[in-house]
């Protein structure tokens, strides 16, 4: 099978039709359409074989991760997705491996009507780069750099439990076969929070989604919007098995091991009764407020500062 | 040093300050505001260590290399290019390696006035992956498959020289070191064909980048457009390098090497004298004619038809 067999085969396939694609898959560029009066939101997310999933990983899976990610950073800014672009590269063109992986990327698509216009597929190590397109209007944009004081500051969903999957499947702590499957799903095959972002713009002042942890995420909103915040360990949405996890090994996974793709934003009081007249299926919490004082205060149930030991995921730290 | 000190340090020092950015790197996602009126055009090229460059390939060629194919891909639509996105994967984060690499691609983000809006980065095997967007009014853009029976067959520059120096840096052909000198910049640092694309505005029927070779990247414009093609080998523009590599090795390296960067575009009778007018500093030559049968027909200097043993570039062929 030759490079082009591969790409028209698999990718060409793609199962959703947007009127604003002038051109997608098959020439020197896509051609699109944006719609007049809203900003263009562009976020990319890397995969990487043995960085961000298990060379073993199940194809359908990561088909739907490698879009989620992506997917998710546009709901963080209260975009509307419309359109992506895959850059793959695989040891080899493996089509059975790339039918499931279709599969499971084309599922997602079709459920939050975006198209695949283009990309690139190149021999060389497992690695997925996701680019993803949609649009919000400018006043409604969700920055990480509009937080203020006074702000409450909710999370979408729980938190922690992709990292207790993880840590289940990677042999480190045992979970029984019903805690595992009530976990795993989180990590194979996160929701990305679009309609819940679009619910927000408008409401909240600024929002982040959380990949790398909630401390290093909402660090970063603190550190662009130039504030600090207090928030309670008690306020904290875990699941039941999460929470089990959480009494046993401490509150890394919730707190710092990420992967969780739940929003993190901040919402001004004015605004808070509208907010919670919103229906989110996943539900959302307030966990702290947004203050002057630079930093993030931890307060646990006692009321005491809590120090996390280990703050956030980074790729390239410890070395 | 951590990632996101990494993405600060080299990436946030990015040249290009353009008016269209309402948020570049740093969100979740840039916010971008494309003209009114126009497409977008989207495009995303990889670059692998040991598939599309050796392993201790100079950084600051891979830079402005990986950038340049990518600008390529929009000229060859006729679009204007505008911002771009970097995804890179590298084993770890060495300073010295990114500050070159920036440079290079700095250097020629500076050149196009594109800026660079976000991206990611991560450990692992070395990689680099752009998408690059521009503008292009709709009835302007290039088109693979508008090629029309009667235009005539165009190339810019000269052919086959990034294939003749890469012969001799992988030791599979000695050239002198003015030799390799006169063709080693057109392999390292291709000079993507933006303005070149641009006049072909409203003159053009059809264009392509010439990437995986010009039989390869012509025949994606015949079997979009389905028309067939009769080209000339001595009307194919060599440079006197190229030239005594033809003499001694054969036609492969113009014809079906690749890597080359300049623009195979398609003009109609009528259009020819405005074309002619143009001044390109690479300069254009017609190499033959769009027909109504289908297929590639290339004729030799005798007048008879030339089977070439190699068609074309393919990452995944021959397994």
């Amino acid at each position: 099978m030759t490079e082009f067999e591969l790409i028209r085969t698999f990718f060409a396939r793609q199962p959703v039709s947007r009127a604003d694609v002038a051109a997608g898959i098959g020439d020197d560029a896509a051609l699109l359409r944006p719609p007049a009066g809203q900003l263009l939101a562009v976020t990319s997310d890397l995969l990487v074989s043995g960085v961000h999933f298990l060379p073993d990983v199940e194809p359908r899976s990561l088909g739907h991760k490698a879009l989620a990610v992506n997917l998710s950073d546009l709901a963080a800014m209260g975009a509307e997705p419309a359109w992506f672009l895959l850059n793959l590269t695989m040891p080899e063109a493996d089509a059975r491996w790339l039918e499931r992986f279709c599969e499971g990327m084309f599922d997602l698509a079709r459920a939050y009507n975006v198209q695949l216009v283009g990309g690139d597929t190149s021999r060389g190590p497992l690695a997925i780069g996701i680019e993803a397109h949609g649009f919000v209007p400018e006043a409604a944009a969700l920055r990480r750099s509009d937080a203020k004081i006074g702000d409450r500051i909710y999370v979408t969903g729980t938190l922690g439990d992709a990292a207790v999957a993880l840590q289940h499947r990677l042999g480190k702590q045992r979970l029984s076969e019903d805690d595992f499957a009530a976990v795993a799903e989180r990590l194979d095959r996160p929701t990305p929070r679009v309609r819940e972002g679009l619910s927000l713009r408008g409401l909240a002042h600024s929002a982040i989604d959380i990949s790398d942890g909630l401390l290093a995420d909402l660090g970063h909103i603190l550190e662009l919007s130039r504030v600090g915040a207090r928030i309670f360990l008690d306020k904290i949405p875990l699941s039941p098995v999460c929470q089990a996890h959480v009494g046993k090994s401490g509150w890394e996974a919730p707190l710092a091991m990420g992967d969780d793709y739940e929003l993190c934003f901040t919402v001004p009081p004015k605004n808070i009764g509208a907010l919670e007249k919103l229906q989110f299926t996943c539900g959302f919490h307030c966990i702290g407020e947004i203050e002057a004082e630079p930093g993030l205060r931890i307060v646990d149930e006692s009321g005491r500062l809590y120090d996390p030991l280990f703050t956030g995921h980074d790729h390239f730290a410890g070395k």
